[in-house]
């Protein structure tokens, strides 16, 4: 078995566009101290449906990692691998820490609840019935959030995790949508999450990638 | 840390309901050889939105596993976490393994990508637009799936793992629907995941306990 905790053989290939998604991807290399080569993807010029990205990912979606030749996508398999990978940043509980449920259960929630809700909001579309719907009715997404935050001041609780990078990054951008009420509660936990060092410099370097796209 | 290795404390309390998604979990559970107590709803009578259940799961969705208290909900995150407590039936490739980011990433996709694309088709309603859609276009799907499963009898070749529990089954009710084409690589893989002894106790099991909700 490699030694995971051998720097070079860390390394991973990051596909990011800047303004998208994967910006919680960013984040989290950032938050992880990752070893990383960037490829930025710019999607005005629909970069990823070029063949030679669809190669990587078929899906031509990012964000997408490579990690010696092995593809990982969809941001929550991204986040779980990752924080994985760097067990000393203490980001991910790890496997028998009674967190570890509720922290797999968060990440995956965001793609396969969270998302499918917001997509239906965006785009003004009624959910489908409860019984085959994901996520059942906007109401239960909404309540299942506000109940877990009023736990404590992260998502597990007293301790920050990946899924906390992942969450407090898409409750920025969909309540700045107004997609998602801009409550108290979800007001201080996205503050207290965007204003650590590592999401400041991921947001920075956000930015300039976008003005390196524009120039 | 508690010791996973102890039968005792790996007990979870699993709510299922007889023909329902939550059907692969069962399947994995009989796979994983897991202990397990079973709580079943009854969705025709509404269980699933009573209080009680809410208390539990306030998604109001099955499968949901209790683990030490703990609340683990999710498909793929429900199969993450199980077949990382019982890693001596060697359903999950374990941190280090170059599978694992692979294996994390299929079951993520399961519940971000190919299910909003089959509620999407199963309603007829059109995808949203390719950069918004978590999921592109239906024929993004279909070709990701379509070109993985031409690697090998399992999902990530060689190996069978927990990944195809999920995923022979999902094609399985989605081939019946007339969701997902039945072509003949599709079906092959079905039947390969399917006929496994677990997979048959499983199925086995649901039909009785459909019949006990009948009477």
């Amino acid at each position: 078995m490699p030694n995971i905790h051998d720097q070079s053989d860390r390394k991973v290939i990051f596909f990011h566009a800047p303004q998208s998604r994967s910006g919680g991807t960013l984040a989290l290399l950032e938050e992880l101290d990752a070893d990383y080569e960037l490829h930025l993807l710019n999607l005005k010029q629909g970069e990823q449906r070029q063949s030679s990205y669809l190669a990587i990912n078929p899906m031509g979606k990012v964000p997408a990692i490579l990690h010696r030749d092995a593809l990982v996508t969809e941001q929550p398999a991204v986040f779980l691998y990752m924080a994985d990978l760097y067990p000393e940043a203490r980001l991910a509980p790890s496997i028998g820490d009674p967190l570890r449920g509720p922290y797999v259960r968060w990440l995956v929630y965001y793609g396969s609840s969270f998302e499918p809700a917001i997509v239906d909001r965006s785009q003004k579309r009624a959910p489908v019935p409860p019984m085959t719907s994901p996520y059942g009715g906007w109401d239960d997404v909404m309540n299942t959030i506000h109940a877990q935050l009023a736990k404590g001041p992260y998502l597990l609780g007293e301790r920050f995790t990946a899924a906390d990078v992942l969450w407090g990054g898409a409750l920025h951008w969909t309540t700045l949508f107004n997609l998602v009420p801009d409550t108290p509660d979800i007001r201080a936990y996205i503050e207290r999450v965007i204003t650590r060092p590592a999401m400041q410099r991921a947001a920075a370097r956000d930015e300039a990638f976008v003005a390196q796209q524009a120039a």
